[in-house]
């Protein structure tokens, strides 16, 4: 039993070489150096290891624009110009829209050129197959005094969409509001994008910059536009997608290391090189009823700049887990400096076949060899028999 | 001072036992073999561990439905099909209405059977209660010639929605455009669902298909069904809740290999298998107003396909850090092998005694031991004594 | 060619010293014993690290409020309150609505103080800028009997969102119907939060608590709110943001351990502590038309709850390539033991000396040390010569 006990409780450690050469020692030491140092410096100090770290950030993003703008001579307030209304994370300020009035379920001629025509038979192929504002009927009428177009079935007046507008520059000027919250779950730490620093009357009043004022959560139309590198005039014209990004890197050891920092970027930023479809526009209609119940609409095709303001973070905080795995692996990494060192020691150095002698001890299963393998035998033969070609201490010689 | 950086300047390596065995060492390389295989095969040219890779993919989606449909004798535009209508990656088509018009605020008979009832005490059990369409007040009041039911205070007259219509099928020839453009924040690369390899002419005409049109942004909603292996008819009848899946797998090492890869499924799978509240549909209302300024409203029971755009992608590029910090864990994953091999050397190999004599050296904290521990004892004694019982070098015996 | 094939089929192992100590043994086994506890108590049990895991869940979620509330005398139905309308995992329910009816385009006075003037020359400073409510003309005009104001061009009248309502209650007793399929692509694996266990029965009568109901989906605001430790009238009264979290932590190699936990959290939880701007409202707009084609509006200025279902989760079934990997990582660390063991066994043991010459062998490179190297000598000189500076087996002496 006791046998049996003091045969387990032994401690097995590798037996080992010591090289007394400054050229050597020197390669070694500088090799652990470079190891410790990417460990301090880059695993520890700069992605911080020693941290747990929390990427699953719950955000909640609330925005509200403010400005007014006219259009058509008509001041265009909030509900006007936001669409969704909901104050979300992504909503669309119009700039720019084409109405058609009272349009009415019924007949009527098509409105894009391609559908010209001077007889029904023009039209004839058409029949039943969908225009661009409607099902065609196969009959050719009366667009104005001088043209005919294939005849529609649908919603009549057909939309004119070539008429030239211009944009509501009031837009430039309007403001963008964004209440952000965000909290990482794991930590229970909650905050918001309206830092305790930061006054209440501050934040009434000011407007985000990228120097003076980087955590003001009000934002300019104008500068978000600038500062996503567009021009305004083009974007307000044709639509766009910018993203107003909310960055939070959160080191909770530190008390307060905790801000947004906000970034903004065209998102559909293929439209500009593109000349298929440049732009974002889309349609809607508000519908109204005559008192003899029939229903009429008035159908908009709005040009708008959509925002979407994207939330991303992480925070860490230093736990004993991440931190003891990482040292351990820190400890077992300098160890592999000895793969650099032991390709130099067995093959560059003077007195490398001494060096292959110590390191290398040969045993082999051929009887004769066995016979022989005394241990003395053995170690004095080592200088002339052993060419080690393992992987790990690889000794660049030709075998054939 | 000389002995100090003498004694620092040395290189520790591990002394090693090279067996000549054809057994062990084909075993031995076999493994090694199979380590870098696994390493050059899976880890480098498969997962591409020489790559830094950005999983953050920046993404807009726009989205423009195009098609005509007739339903109730009415053509319907994309205005009156697709909700919401700012052309987002989500929207939905309605395929199929119940609408009931012209509702004012009042009271009126419920229109679910549940609530049928002959006389005023049948009905005072749900006095103030919310019924299906209002709040009962718990009268009995006729329904119609030869029914009664209990009334309801709020929006008259109720909605009866066990109608039964059939839904629109021109939907199904409908097209989806997309347009999508990404961004690699990391690498700075962006790009877009419009290949340059594209010409203007071909996106305006093409549809998507997944054999020769797999880059077309043109999709028929019918063939995204089909895609998503769903009957047109059912999904139109009941509604539902597709998946259009943009996947960007990109290797910027390779110039233009970063390209959209679509694919489709029904996201709300369980809604086939369960009988409850089978299908996609939501209510809203359009509110128009009487000369003398009451309001009414006509109630919409909507049944849609929604379809939902999801892109999801990551890129790789080439940097030193990875490729290094792979490279050496390949390296020294071989030395992995010799705890396998080590097993087999000292259990299984004939002459596994006189290896594990030859790897062990002994030395004992016991005086007796201590004192007769010169290096000849030691050494020819081992081949009797040692039991190696680390699991590092496993040797399978009994102990007690 | 037959030595070049035996040369290469050797296998070389590390020579090892085996100490018999009891100190060390115990030590060496307890460490051992502690990194096997690890690995399998968290690594594998805990951490499951013999599975796959897909963390790239497909979801789909449907909604749908049901519940009427009564608000200036009128009957408020779902399409009245729930907005937007398509049943999306992000909705807000209305709980409080300033409305100011048939607005149109003109000229009145502004509604808030700081524009109180007593003559023209009072709102001269502001023309052409925006108010709260409209472009101001610099004209100082009759708000009301007693009081004047600056005349604002837009949308009049302007709304006075002063006044003091209280929300509609009924709200806490609607329901939230929460349909959510979700799908693993990794192993194809669908699910809903109907379980196959619960009956259709139970689905429409029950009600979600935390304690008998988990797997209800069918939750009362009042709860949910209570859930996300909120007051109900509060909330209702400034509005706010609630988080429905649904979470799917799934073992598929256990059957039907995949279910749906819900969780519930106060998103916007900033509004709280700040004074700006807290709650949560938007604007919107109802259009119509007179008969003379003349736009009017009612403006709604809306306090709400915004619920989003959060959808989140992950997915693990076994396979082989992580288990192996874990397997030899497992092993492998074992050894990692052998860092302190030898600090402890070289420095802090009785017979640390012996220890050390046992384990440590020198070679040197100066011709002298060369010359008398045999095996003898240097063996018998290491109890004095050697202080192991290697990190790996570090020995605490001083050495300048």
């Amino acid at each position: 039993m006791c046998t049996c006990i003091t045969d387990f409780l032994t401690y097995e450690t590798t037996k080992s070489v010591v090289v007394k050469s400054w050229t050597i020692g020197i390669i070694n030491r500088v090799v652990q150096l470079l190891i410790i140092t990417y460990f301090v410096g880059w695993v520890f100090l700069n992605e911080k290891a020693y941290q747990v770290r929390d990427t699953a950030i719950e955000s909640s993003v609330m925005t509200k624009v403010k400005g007014f703008g006219i259009y058509n001579n008509r001041v265009m307030d909030v509900a006007d110009y936001v669409t969704p209304t909901q104050g979300a994370s992504v909503f669309c300020i119009i700039t720019k829209i084409i109405t058609t009035d009272n349009q009415v379920q019924g007949h009527c001629p098509e409105s894009e050129k391609r559908f010209t025509c001077t007889q029904d038979s023009n039209c004839s192929k058409y029949v039943n197959k969908p225009g661009d504002y409607g099902i065609l009927t196969g009959r050719c009428v009366s667009f104005n005094t001088t043209m005919k177009m294939c005849e529609i079935k649908g919603w009549c007046p057909a939309e004119i969409d070539t008429i030239k507008t211009t944009p509501m520059m009031e837009v430039e000027n309007f403001t963008i509001f964004i209440k952000n919250s965000i909290r990482f779950p794991m930590f229970n730490y909650t905050k918001g994008n309206f830092l305790p620093t930061i006054s209440s009357d501050y934040i009434k009043k000011c407007n985000f910059d990228m120097v003076n004022n980087t955590y003001c959560p009000i934002f300019k139309v104008g500068d978000v536009v600038r500062y996503a590198q567009q021009n305004f005039t083009k974007l307000a014209d044709k639509g766009g997608i910018i993203g107003i990004k909310i960055g939070w890197l959160c080191d909770l050891d530190k008390s307060d290391d905790c801000n947004p920092s906000y970034s903004f970027t065209r998102l559909d930023a293929m439209s500009q090189k593109n000349a298929v479809s440049p732009g974002y526009n889309f349609r809607f209609a508000k519908y109204y009823k005559m008192e003899n119940g029939t229903d009429y609409r008035t159908l908009v095709k709005a040009y708008a700049i959509r925002f979407d303001v994207l939330v991303n973070g992480n925070a860490g905080k230093f736990n004993m887990i991440p931190t003891l795995i990482n040292m351990v692996a820190a400890f077992t990494s300098v160890g592999v400096g000895t793969v650099l060192c032991d390709i130099i020691l067995l093959n560059f150095l003077k007195g490398a076949e001494q060096y292959k002698a110590k390191k290398f001890e040969e045993v082999s299963d051929s009887p004769m060899d066995t016979h022989s393998n005394g241990l003395y035998q053995s170690q004095l033969s080592l200088r002339h028999k052993i060419k080690s070609n393992d992987l790990g201490s690889f000794s660049i010689e030709h075998y054939c």
